[in-house]
């Protein structure tokens, strides 16, 4: 997918636009800053806020404080967001909040500290502030934070031509609806028509006659990676989200949606790699340093362990060096083999491919793909180990423990992954160094301990 | 986002309706199956057959022939859709194929064999062949194959009354739409307006008056990750397509995007541990284990120019095993370093967050990070190996090749990504065997090196 990045950012973001920009800072030209920018989405001017320098970043934001507007906050990740509000004068800041949806508002505000919150919770409208403060009482990272609250409902005995006047009759519709919902008196959902239903419908057809098989909905408690799953896997534009007495509190749309979805695909990735999951390039270099250094601990650990298997074997090294040499290349293929089970694991996981009906025959099939791959670089590493060093015996050892090495890192790989995910840890946090840590102590165990009986 | 993972799925297919359905099939009971089956979605059904056992998927199929529609051909896998057309009558295939949207055709026969492909193409009424034949024109993962050509248009000096009758007057509007894309007379687009703003405006406002923002086009060449890129960076909902003279030829929607993206995520993280990208479960052992053979391949090769390093250096070897029992551990770091810095590189470039504009930034971060990390951990190991082995000479050899490892690590992680992105390499694909052979070529030639030169 990569090979065409930065193909339709360079058309808006290009290096010369870029340098004009930074010239235009240097020097302090506000006028031609602004028509530089403005014409700019805020998507773009996120990403330009976020790749600039930090020295660059604060004369522009004091050359122009008034172009910040709440779409650009929403679109910047958190560390820079922060800076940026820092800078903005208070009348600034609550014109930008002002123009957002709710759920925008939600978003920036549950990545503040309380006293920022606060401010900024200060200059909303009361309306917007109750909504808001409501979204914020559902547990982080819930259905009830990504809802909005504004919602077009419809009472289920009205025909398409109550529905249509009903909007045009109210003053301010949501910026982003794609469904009526049909509410019965307690607000409880029963339904949705598409609006292309609505138009392309007479006005005496009944909403309840047009309503879409699709429609489900989501308790506001429910985690949004099911939020997302659940819009993959039903293909949902909108899902109405209703409260524990399962009355309609709010809806999701698929854009918010794509975003978590996006998210949950960047954690998953980061996690792998054992990477700080909420790290971001923006971080500075000691928060970089300090989301790694976890991992790298933990992984000094893993690695020790096995550094004990070998020291076990430290005399029959000893009299033969070329256990040393070929030691690595066993632990090496080894943990490689493990890392693909492992990630066709938890990749199945996720997507909710892998479940209870089929495990038995996953990890099945792993073992035999382990089981071949293992025999194939087994022999190919003897014959490469016997040409090298000229010893039969020594292609036979590093040969069985080829095979023995794959066939543990395939159950590894698949058992590993769905262990942690049946005691609630998350398999894409953890997997990784208890995989190698089997690979590399069966790896050298296997192989050392096959050397010292066979070859001395 | 793992923890919770099948409560959804379980509602709907859990354990026991699973088990009921396999008692159907195993009594041949095709009514009680049929019963089973039917009030499911399409995407349940798919997942189901993905996941029992291919025996009872045949029987299963035998059983329940009729019940087969489109909609659960377009939710299989590849491989096991395969399995499912070859399974059914052709008088079935066909009536399943003609319920679907161009775009959901164009994507079951891009997977199929030639001569499967005319049969499917024989089952279509001629428009839509026609139109299927047409989108298949287009280059594989480009923006034309993911558009469906249903597009609702109106001219751009309509009102909205005008476009409303118009609606209503059609007799088929596409399953999924959610604007009108406003065209000139030689239909090249625009803008376009939303429906929720034609449902809530009066008869008489003009079109071009309500138009949004956000109205974008994008070349039917582009490719579909480009598609994926511009919907989550501009939050589009659906967008134009249009053909080189810059003429309307379809739309694609928010639904498809986020399908894109899902896979090219996926792509990403198969291929970042060196497993096939198109890998799914219901592969069989062969395929699973060829397509993950030619990276263990490459990764052999990289082990044995590690061991290579290692053989240069036998003689020291064998004057300090202490060396061969400590070596794991410094290119394991390394290695793990390498993956941490080279994950967020691939990630940002995918994310279009790294580009030319804070190269020289993030590739300096990285080397900080690098050098910090390398400084803690080659301190801590130096402390461990000076206690465990008792020589401090070799305590500050572990930790100064610790240092160098790290930096190189970093050094590695971020360019090489970048250079193979810079030669329209993926870097997800390739860039993970290169940093391993950086990090352990590094990672043992100065510990072994230094430890020569300093110990004997």
């Amino acid at each position: 997918m990569a090979e065409d990045m930065a193909d339709i950012i360079e058309d808006v973001l290009d290096a010369r636009r870029v340098e004009a920009i930074q010239d235009a800072v240097d020097a302090q030209d506000a006028q031609r800053l602004d028509s530089l920018l403005d014409p700019l989405h805020a998507a773009d001017i996120a990403d330009l806020l976020e790749q600039i320098s930090p020295t660059v970043r604060r004369e522009l934001l004091r050359l122009w404080p008034e172009g910040i507007d709440g779409d650009i906050l929403s679109e910047l990740e958190e560390g820079i967001r922060e800076e940026v509000i820092e800078s903005l004068s208070p009348d600034v800041l609550a014109e930008a909040v002002r123009t957002l949806d709710t759920d925008d508002v939600v978003d920036i505000l549950e990545d503040m500290e309380a006293a920022d919150q606060d401010r900024l919770l200060g200059a909303l409208d009361k309306a917007d502030r109750v909504a808001v403060e409501q979204a914020l009482a559902y547990p982080e990272y819930s259905a009830g934070r990504l809802m909005q609250r504004e919602v077009v409902v419809a009472p289920e005995d009205w025909n398409v031509g109550q529905a249509i006047d009903y909007m045009r009759s109210v003053e301010t519709l949501p910026d982003q609806f794609y469904h009526v919902i049909l509410v019965d008196p307690r607000m409880k959902p029963r339904g949705y028509v598409t609006l292309g239903r609505v138009l392309s419908s007479r006005r005496d057809v009944l909403l309840h006659d047009i309503v879409e098989d699709s429609f489900r909905t989501i308790e506001a408690h429910e985690p949004e990676a099911d939020v997302a799953y659940i819009f993959n896997h039903y293909h949902l534009i909108s899902c109405a989200v209703v409260d524990a007495h399962d009355r309609l509190v709010g809806v999701i749309t698929i854009d918010d949606a794509m975003n978590v979805l996006d998210e949950e695909h960047e954690e998953d990735m980061l996690r792998m790699a054992g990477v700080d999951d909420e790290a971001s390039l923006s971080d500075t270099v000691i928060e970089a340093a300090k989301g790694r250094a976890v991992w790298l601990f933990v992984n000094l650990l893993t690695a020790i362990l096995a550094s004990l298997v070998i020291s076990a074997f430290a005399e029959t090294i000893n009299q033969m060096v070329a256990l040393a040499v070929l030691m690595p290349i066993v632990a090496s293929m080894g943990g490689n083999a493990g890392t693909q089970t492992m990630t066709v694991a938890v990749r199945a996981l996720a997507t909710r491919d892998l479940t209870s009906q089929n495990a038995l025959r996953v990890i099945w099939r792993e073992a035999a793909v382990g089981a071949i791959n293992g025999c194939i670089f087994g022999l190919l590493m003897a014959l490469i180990a016997g040409w090298w060093f000229g010893i039969p015996m020594l292609a036979v050892v590093i040969g069985v423990a080829m095979v023995l090495t794959h066939i543990a890192a395939a159950a590894g790989g698949i058992l590993i992954p769905m262990g942690l995910q049946r005691f609630g840890v998350d398999p894409a946090l953890a997997s990784g160094p208890f995989v190698t840590t089997v690979t590399d102590v069966v790896g050298f165990f296997a192989f050392l301990g096959l050397a010292s009986w066979a070859l001395l």
